[in-house]
């Protein structure tokens, strides 16, 4: 397969093992594959412990439970006000092992490029990762590329899985869960998913949002060290705020209120919801979460959350019951109406993380 | 998005929540994804601890160090004699994590799934894993569904990332290699690869090769049970023996002295890498691996290994030394001529594994 050459190449050769474009040969275990892993990967996640050349990252892990998780990015676009699939694919796992209690600790990464990929797109997301990871006090160890061909693909997918330690006598998850506890979302909801439509070209528009997308340990790690009682953590990915809320409300078995007026959405979100007809308690967020903590702590959660900046925004939403229909969520209009909220089947965008 | 529907559904209706192929909903984080985990995931890998519904599995960890590794499968084609692409992303990263002397113990699963992939097939791929991982003594504890637009996909990829425990004591790497080591191979190479290739329809091949993909921990654990002083462990996958040898020659900086006619090929995959001008010795395999043990326990360690399924063929191909080139590996034909061993700067198979 010929290096394609570009104007640049002509005034100054490149060395003929640079390639300005991914190629099928990159995911093929030879030269072209050891060179892409030292000069994009090794390089770029050098620290100690990156197993760039080895089968497995041996690592030591301190006391307490393991929490483990994965996640893959299909995001379209690859890059949007906010972040880039990089950053995402490190704030989306990180997150996961903090809903768990856990201190996310190590990260893996799993490319699929498609080929013709710009090695520039790929160093700029690779950077990005590394970046990300460093702000949320994760080391990437271990990796793994693959190639598709062209058309196979959308330029580039990620895999992350991570692993975290959960303190002795943590334990938080729906089964914690009970009725008269305080409800609480860490910030305004929407903006991710919404700043993605917002950026697709095809729907042509503008606006300043941006995506929420960000680390969320330290907010949960400044919530447990206080002395609150964590029952119940969930980020507001896929499916946004509401879905968070219906499956907590059927894994606990429990009712929950949740008062409409409440649930902080910005104005540019609610605006550009409207527009498109998508309510932002629906859409996907990557830097808030919701917990439930018992109601006569619920102003203490809030003064904690609310000292931390990814949680500057954290307000009470709703309460637990055990008074009406276990399993589901009631929404309160400002109007005093009460509406059952519900899983939408699919959802509105596709490919938002 | 419609439902498609096929002459089977006219005759027997099927309930309105059954799918017979993926829809980008069913990526969206609603009921259908729900349904989906429910349906295809958590029910082929209910067992304890598998998190269907929670954002991190937590796993308590034996005594140890952690071996932590990840690896996406792109195959094509999904389903192969030996074999399938479920199996496949489980034997690779549990012999990953057996490379690195550690025993495989809990495996996450991302898939992307391309819109319109049949749920016959992601099905029967998820049995197969779950099939796979039993076999190999793993546990799925956790996993994620992402669903691409229909042509930015080719049906479905899977990345695994698995962790497992390093037995205190035990530390194996390039680093222990000795001058003076015996190399052994576990058994024939280049079948995985000349597999898929004769597999391939566009190249309309028949033959009766499989796919050697197998788990080889229970080898490494004979190995490391028995007392022989194991130094190095590397699988032969992407590159396929050449690549491992070379790769380790220039990590410990010695010269390995390799005899071509020791290397075990079986006559169908050496008839049909002639016919094709490609050299079964770098050819990815899936099942196979390579070790380096002190000279005086090498008679011992093929006894072990011969006395394994997977490893039943193993041989001693070569040797370690420090009087020739650092870094680099011979191979020394039936005529006495000494050829170095060279990585491939791509290879001839794309998407192997």
């Amino acid at each position: 397969m010929a290096d394609p050459i570009n104007p640049a190449d002509m005034a100054c050769p490149m060395p003929l093992n640079k390639h300005d474009r991914v190629l099928l040969a990159h995911g093929g275990g030879g030269t072209l594959m050891r060179d892409l892993i030292r000069n994009v990967f090794a390089k770029t996640f050098a620290r100690d412990g990156y197993t760039a050349e080895h089968d497995a990252a041996r690592l030591t892990m301190p006391k307490g439970d393991l929490a483990f998780t994965t996640d893959s990015y299909v995001i379209s676009p690859l890059f949007f006000p906010g972040g880039d699939i990089g950053s995402l694919a490190v704030h989306g796992t990180v997150n996961d092992l903090a809903m768990a209690g856990a201190k996310p600790l190590y990260l893996s990464a799993g490319f699929i490029l498609e080929e013709g990929l710009e090695m520039a797109v790929l160093e700029r997301v690779v950077a990005s990762m590394r970046a990300a990871a460093d702000a949320a006090d994760v080391v990437l160890v271990t990796g793994d590329t693959k190639v598709v061909n062209r058309g196979k693909g959308d330029g580039l997918y990620i895999n992350t899985a991570g692993i975290g330690v959960v303190p002795d006598g943590i334990r938080v998850g729906p089964e914690r869960i009970e009725s008269g506890d305080a409800i609480l979302v860490s910030g305004d909801v929407g903006r991710h998913g919404l700043t993605i439509l917002a950026t697709r070209n095809e729907l042509g528009f503008q606006s300043d949002l941006a995506s929420d997308s960000a680390p969320v340990a330290v907010a949960v790690k400044a919530l447990l060290d206080s002395g609150v009682e964590v029952h119940c953590l969930r980020d507001l990915t896929r499916g946004g705020l509401a879905a968070a809320l219906c499956e907590l409300a059927e894994s606990s078995r429990l009712h929950f209120d949740v008062e409409q007026e409440r649930v902080p959405v910005l104005d540019t979100t609610r605006a550009l919801g409207e527009l498109l007809g998508i309510d932002p308690i629906h859409v996907a967020n990557e830097g808030r979460f919701v917990v439930m903590v018992p109601e006569r702590q619920a102003d203490k959660a809030l003064e904690v959350l609310r000292a931390v900046d990814v949680s500057a925004g954290a307000v009470r939403v709703g309460t637990v019951n055990d008074q009406r229909q276990p399993g589901t969520v009631s929404l309160l209009t400002p109007y005093g109406v009460r509406h059952q909220l519900a899983l939408l089947s699919g959802e509105q965008l596709p490919r938002i993380c």
